[in-house]
This record gives structure tokens, sequence and C-alpha cells, in this order.
């Protein structure tokens, strides 16, 4: 049976989602601690977004594959179900800055990678020094000059849609770069905290974080409105577009189609991608890699 | 010349406001940056609340007495007021969880502590397992019993007002425990986060601590709406009532009457002070005391 489990951490004090040796990561602690849980040997995860060094998440969503009779075998007496059972022996074992949210058993075709129809990420920005938080240091960047909402929404407007974002992608052999922006908008909230909304199909390695770097450069007067477009449009990496730090990003949603779809789903995501990275072997003339390993890491 | 300065700060990694030997306190950071900055052997701060060890203060207000000429000494041929100058090299030197948000010269007759109209806390909680977040772990209570916010209000509506708040602060010795309960109420946001707003003309040592954990045990159906106007009445310390833990509560604003009230508003206090603590004195038998050093620590 295939288990979805919810969660949310603080990335601060973690080498990103996933496990390389020898380094504290959320895959690795997840893993251990469903291993423990559910007393099995090991346990591995599949996420949707995999979200790069000091970026946090709070709609994270993976899946793993456990035998049937596990999951109702661990829960011995308690009267919740084995969901619920599982969801608070996980926080019991779980570090405080890892927080599952929610266990279910996924239904039928989910796959919390190729199932998902869209990533949403913020980026929160605080540029009034009388409004800085210690409280919120941690996930909100401190900027010290000041942001012009109107004129980062003018910038982010033209980048929406599907386009090659190479310029904003950190480059992987036969790996595509085309996405489809469905969302780049910005807000300020009642805290004087500026927030950037960015959803899309997926991302590639720091495209959200080399967007909003692009578009600060806007928003503080730097370079002109139409800057980040004729980027985008170069379709390579500008020196001169900073990549925001990771600490102010953070994974706020995935979502998924009915569960009617999301077996149909998975299997369209999965054939796009091999036909892009098939397209852009051919075009680019690039090694024909694994399908693009680029589930989105912001 | 007396400068006034505003702060914020995560209480987390802090033995509280008041400097005490061989523990490290957000007055001993501030008082030790000041005299750094200000190119002077020490400075001594008064603050509007003395937070409590892991309390945290959003809208913290301190004054330092320097001599005339020091603030406008110090600045260099900075383009900056002296006051902005000394905000930004404050922060250059504080460490990451205390932020300094505004410096000013004070208006005559200004006193952090006694000229204060009214202290505003808020206490936040989130009771919904779904709902917690890694993100503000530091400064928002995990709560894992349901809270019926109607029943928090109407429990709280009978606190409202003057009151002997004896039964939720920590007694000491000839120091009133009379205070005047402004506002006290209750409210649940978007984010599932249960916020208490807490407001008084000052407070004694832990009361908003031990009001919020009256108010919990109703909140969560252990106790009835009436119970915390019950412990109030009877005037002692009821082992029932749980002080709540530190983190979940911050000091968020101070308030000041207008520029020309200043004065008098402080020698008011003063004056109150010294009456209820000499009156706590007659009635209670206990020793005269210092006047109550109780500015507010929640």
């Amino acid at each position: 049976m295939r288990i979805r489990i919810d969660l949310a951490y603080d990335g601060s004090e973690f080498s990103g989602w996933a496990t390389q040796p020898g380094l504290r990561t959320v895959q690795a602690e997840l893993e251990a601690a469903l291993a423990t849980s559910l007393r099995i040997p090991s346990a591995r995860v599949v996420c949707a977004g995999r979200t790069d060094t000091g970026v946090h998440a709070r709609g994270q969503v993976v899946h793993v594959d456990v035998d049937d009779h596990v999951l109702a075998g661990s829960v011995g007496r308690s009267r919740q179900t084995p969901a619920e059972a599982l969801r608070r022996r996980l926080n019991g074992i779980l570090p405080p800055d890892i927080k599952v949210r929610r266990v279910a058993e996924a239904p039928a075709g989910f796959d919390a990678r190729f199932s998902a129809l869209w990533r949403r990420y913020a980026y929160r920005i605080v540029d009034d020094p009388t409004r800085f938080d210690p409280l919120h240091r941690a996930h909100v960047l401190e900027w010290s000059r000041r942001l012009d909402v109107d004129a980062l929404n003018a910038a982010s407007d033209h980048l929406l849609g599907q386009h090659d974002f190479a310029a904003f992608c950190k480059r992987r052999e036969g790996a595509t770069t085309i996405r489809t922006l469905l969302d780049l908008h910005w807000t300020r909230d009642a805290h004087g905290v500026v927030e950037a909304t960015v959803r899309a199909d997926a991302f590639c390695h720091s495209m959200v974080r080399a967007l909003v770097g692009c578009l600060l450069a806007v928003g503080d007067g730097r370079q002109p409105v139409g800057w980040p477009h004729d980027v985008l449009v170069r379709g390579v990496r500008d020196p001169a577009v900073t990549v925001a730090h990771a600490h102010g990003l953070t994974l706020e949603e995935v979502a998924y189609p009915d569960d009617a779809e999301l077996r149909a789903r998975a299997e369209q995501t999965r054939a796009k991608r091999v036909a892009a990275d098939a397209h852009s072997d051919a075009t680019s003339g690039a090694q024909r890699g694994a399908t693009g390993e680029d589930a989105s890491d912001g």
C-alpha cells in the first residue's frame, strides 16, 4: 500500500531535502522516523518538491510504499486510526523542525511527484527596518532598500506562461528547462512583509530564487521593469541576476487532481518529461540523461 | 539627553530581560551594544516591560540617558541623522535575535517605564495538528486539545476591569497586585492560530501567563466558563492553574500619552505605585519594600 504524508519543516538547519551522506537532510530524518515507527528495516519516500538547502516547507507532500500489514500492525491497541497513530508517532520521533501534518492511505494512482498539477512557493521579504522581526528572521529576508510592489508585479506579468526558463535555471545535461509559470505576483501585508506567490507546473533547480533575485533588482529600482523579460528571452544565465537567499523561500502547497485523474496525470507528466528531454537532447546535442530530476526545488 | 529605543527580540535564547550575572539577557546585550556604538564606558537602560525568560517582544521600549554631545559625536561623517546612524550601528553589533526598530531623541518628560499608559501582550496557540508550523514553533504554543474561542471570550469578559490579581501573580513582599485589565479577548486567524490579546496598565510577574493558563482549561473544556472569575475572587493562587509556557507570549506594544502629558503620567504612575504599595503593606502586614518593581513582565 502507498501512504501519503503531508509535512512542514524549518529548513534552516537542513542541507535541503535529498539524502546526502554525512549531511542532515529532511528526507533522511523522515525515512529514519518512518522505519522506527513502522518497525521496518528502512523506508524510501518520494517527494513533490525537492527543496534546496535552507528552503522551508509548509505544504510538502511525500509518498512511501509499505507492505499491506505494516501500517495496521504497528498501531497496537490505540483507538486512533492507523494513519492518525502513525502521524503522532512520527511527530514524537521527529526533531522539532519537522512536523507531520497529515498521514493517509494514498488513493489509487497517487504519486507525490508525478501526479502533482502544480507547486506553489512563497518568497517573503521585509524592506522596512522598523518592521524587522527577529521572530520571523528564519523565513523572511531582510532587504535594506524599499521595494515597489507595483513595479514587481509589472515586471512579473511578462514572465507568465510557458517559456524556456534556461536563464533562471541551473543547467543540467539532458533536462528540459521549459516550464509553465501559472502565477507570479507580489503583495504587501499588514505587517509590511512583501510576499511573492510563485506557482508553476514544476520548477527547475534554483528557478524561484533566480526569478526573485532578478525581480528584486526591479523592485528596488536598480533595473527597469522590462529587464527580467529581456533576461528570459536571451535564454542564458545573466551574471547580473543574483539568486535570492534560500531562507526567504517556502514551499507552501502542492496541488493534485481529483482521485480519478491521479494515474492519468502521473502518466502524462512522465511522458511529457521524456519527450521534452528527448527534444532537449536533440536540439542541444546534450547526452541523453535520466528524465528530468526536477520535481521542483525552487 | 534621553534617547528612546524601540526594539524586538526573539526571547528563546535569553534568560529574560533583566541583567543577571553569568546569564545571557536582552538588557545586557543592549547595554553592551550601546556602550560600544556610543563609545562610552557603560550604558544603563530602563524598559517598559521586563519580559521573563523565553518571552518575546516586538514592541519593547527603553530609554537611556547620555551626555548631550555623545549621540552627535559618535556619528562620524554619515549623512544620516545621528539617531538613524545609531540604529544602524546597534543592529550591526547586536546578535540576530535582537533588532532595534527605532531610535529617537525622547520628548521631554518621557520615561519608558513610568510614562506608559498600557502594555499589550499577545499569546499565540495552535490547537490543530494539521496546522502545526515549525517556522513558528519558537513563538506559538502547540496545544493538543481543541480550543473553544467563544468559551475563552466568555470566561475572559468576567476578568476585565480593576481587580486585585493576587491569584494570578507571583507574590512579592510589599508590592500591590491591583491592576486594571483593559482588554482580554481571543481570536482565531486564517492560519488556525488562536491569539489572546491582553492589555493592562501594567502586569505583575507571570500574570499574563497565569491568566492564559487558567483560561486554557476553560477553552479545552476541563473547567467551566465561570472558573477563572472564581479563582480571581478567591484571591489566592490556585494549584489547579497552570502558568502557560513562556514561548507563546510576546510583548506587542507599549502606549504612551501625547508628548505634553508624558511627565504628568510618569508622576501619576509613581505616586499611585507608592500609595498602592503603602496600602498593600498596611493591609497585608508585609515589610515596606521598594515601590513595586513590576513594570510588567507578563
